[in-house]
């Protein structure tokens, strides 16, 4: 879909400064989608007349329809309707409308209208005064050059509502047929980003389906995004196609988690689950329990760093961690083993190995991990050698324990008679 | 402090949907306004050559360092290297150090590369590749009619990393030098934003010192900004003042956290601890792991959900749980001083209570729970009632305990002969 000719310029020192990141860009930007339409770009200087004057200037040569956000407040650092009227070469003046707004807006709140209040009805010579039901500032709308204007409060509940009432309504109006867009995500464990690239049917997708990619370690992010009438329709056929490539590294879709859904397929499955975690510090567990309902197939859980822990909870003989060290094969097997037999659970899974930065070795280098799943079919159990800090580590570790038990579950409940 | 010409480009379709915010603008902004710098303007556009085309023209012509990120990656949707050879007229080639950058990330990482990895050494032809530590993707610089460019990845970690190592020096050498503006950061748990405002003391701190306010849950964050010649000396008194009315809620300062400090804390106090958590998940644990070296003081914990965990690793009797429930006055001393008991270690901390959504009841409504710490002097418990959803119950529940524990040790370092 191509970005239709709208442009959003929000004007503030603080979005510049690194104190605040632009919401009023996000909430225009979002609103519009919804509609169908997506921004073309997005602009933010600082409140200084000079670089609003640029900004505009460049704006009209680019769009059709420019949303402008801030500088129209009362003090002396609100510059916008300045700017504007010098860009558009009109002689700034009193708005009779605007300043019946303004004075309607205190007198309708018993309140006291300041001098420089009246500063807010000044606005370039042929504007048209938008009406702000939540603020003392109205907003105001321009023509130039077959471009139109809207100029808006920069506090975000003031601009929001005067965006959906004067601005939405004139795009509706104006730009032919939108549809909305629609996306759908897909969230991939197992493969990296150019893999994935790769798996991906690009010849057969239906037209006008748009693929992205995104990341959210270790989770790689497909997005799928079509607008038009039948988007559904293509999109469904896209889906399809899709998965038919990848559909065994799904481990969650837009708004589900990877934990969520493992937490549920648990349930379906009727599998009760206990962990012991050591180089993840309880993440797995935090992961699994930040939903409700988690207490439903979690018996319990330990996080053992120190070796009489995982003697006396997890019941790993002594001899086996001096012969083999706690990051080893023969320790997670004895973690899973122990701690099944202790708890009686369906699952037990285990977690040992180095997330660093220090502990590394010649043969068990920072990010060796060893899982082991201990089920009434026995007891699995894998060496990995995962990179990245101990963030990385500690995440990337927790969600392979995730996958083991996702794919676990699944077969499961295909299994089932 | 004037605007210098510096401005950023950010680049992503995601951008412009609604989807999230720019944050790397605002995090480019706040490292520049740490040295003094302020951004001229941002832009962002969709990943569309013909739009990063425009947007490089217009900046060109209006500042003289760009910072552009996003778009360097392998898959299709990258287009920022053709836009920008498109835009210099330059030809796309394949830059030998860049792709020498590339096969080294995954030769140093034992991992076979992908084709469409060579992709991301195809650069402009006159293009400086710049090193990424972190990630494949190689950025690079450029020189046009006077104006600097450089081009870094979209992915947050990679490009603040790559910005501090290759751009902010560039910077600093060519724009002279500018008062920095000096920030620090104080933050405080158990007050109220407006409480806090209350206690700060503004008559009294020195002029030219901002006060500005935010929220990381539970944590209120109180920053001092000063800048000028002596801003570190007019920071040092307001710190001072700010201090003695708020100084026994300080957890942590700039870059630390509260977790991290209760962690050296206890180690500096020597005491080793084990903890007990429910309806918090894991929460507190993880928070303790997530940084290195939590093996030093962090012995073992359990997570447990069903009654039987709560008897057999922490010997709570099952009357008593029959009697009062496992969220209970009763139960939170109990599973404190019987892991006390179990594991020997200094100091036992148990959570139990009630997440929510569900599991509530009149007399013990949602967000009811109870914290126990077990330690040579006794066992004390306490009730609480946190108010929120689960999320925040959890967060409540796990920072109130850290506070206990930071309380703790530092009893511990001042009785110290």
């Amino acid at each position: 879909m191509p970005p239709y000719d709208i442009a959003v310029l929000t004007t503030g020192d603080e979005l510049l400064s690194g104190e605040i990141s632009d919401s009023n860009t996000k909430t225009i930007a979002g609103i519009l989608s919804t509609y169908g339409y997506r921004l073309r770009c997005s602009l933010s200087v600082p409140d200084q007349e000079k670089e609003i004057v640029a900004a505009l200037q460049y704006l009209i040569g680019h769009v059709q329809f420019i949303i402008v956000t801030g500088g129209l407040g009362p003090t002396g650092d609100d510059r916008t309707a300045r700017a504007a009227a010098r860009t558009l070469g009109q002689p700034l003046v009193i708005n009779e409308e605007a300043l019946k707004m303004v004075h309607q807006w205190f007198t309708s709140r018993n309140r006291r209208m300041e001098a420089s209040n009246e500063k807010q009805a000044l606005l370039p010579q042929w504007a048209q005064p938008l009406p702000n039901q939540n603020g003392t500032a109205p907003g105001f709308r321009l023509w130039h050059n077959g471009c139109e204007l809207f100029f808006l409060p920069g506090v975000p509940s003031e601009m929001q509502a005067m965006f959906k009432r004067s601005v939405l309504p004139v795009l509706q109006q104006k730009i032919p047929e939108a549809y909305p867009l629609q996306q759908r995500t897909f969230k991939l464990f197992g493969l990296s980003e150019p893999k994935v690239d790769r798996m991906v049917p690009y010849q057969q997708l239906p037209k006008d389906v748009e693929v992205a990619f995104s990341l959210e370690y270790p989770l790689v992010l497909v997005k799928l995004k079509a607008s038009g009438e039948d988007a559904e329709f293509r999109l469904d056929q896209a889906e399809a196609l899709l998965l038919k490539e990848l559909g065994d590294h799904l481990m969650a879709r837009d708004g589900e988690t990877p934990e969520g859904n493992v937490g549920k397929l648990l349930v379906d499955a009727g599998l009760t689950l206990s962990l012991a975690e050591s180089c993840t510090g309880g993440l797995l567990t935090t992961m699994l329990t930040s939903q409700p309902g988690a207490s439903a197939f979690l018996e319990r859980a330990a996080v053992t760093y120190a070796d009489t822990a995982k003697a006396d909870w997890l019941k790993v003989p002594t001899l086996l961690l001096r012969q083999y060290g706690a990051v080893s094969e023969n320790c997670a097997r004895a973690m899973a083993s122990g701690l099944r037999h202790t708890t009686g659970t369906d699952l037990s899974l285990a977690i040992t190995g180095i997330a660093g930065p220090d502990g590394g070795t010649e043969e068990k280098p920072v990010g060796t991990v060893f899982l082991s799943l201990a089920s009434a079919t026995g007891v699995h159990v894998k060496r990995y050698t995962f990179l990245g800090d101990r963030n990385r580590i500690q995440r990337m570790s927790a969600t392979m324990a995730l996958e083991w038990l996702r794919r676990f579950a699944l077969q499961q409940l295909e299994n089932r008679p």
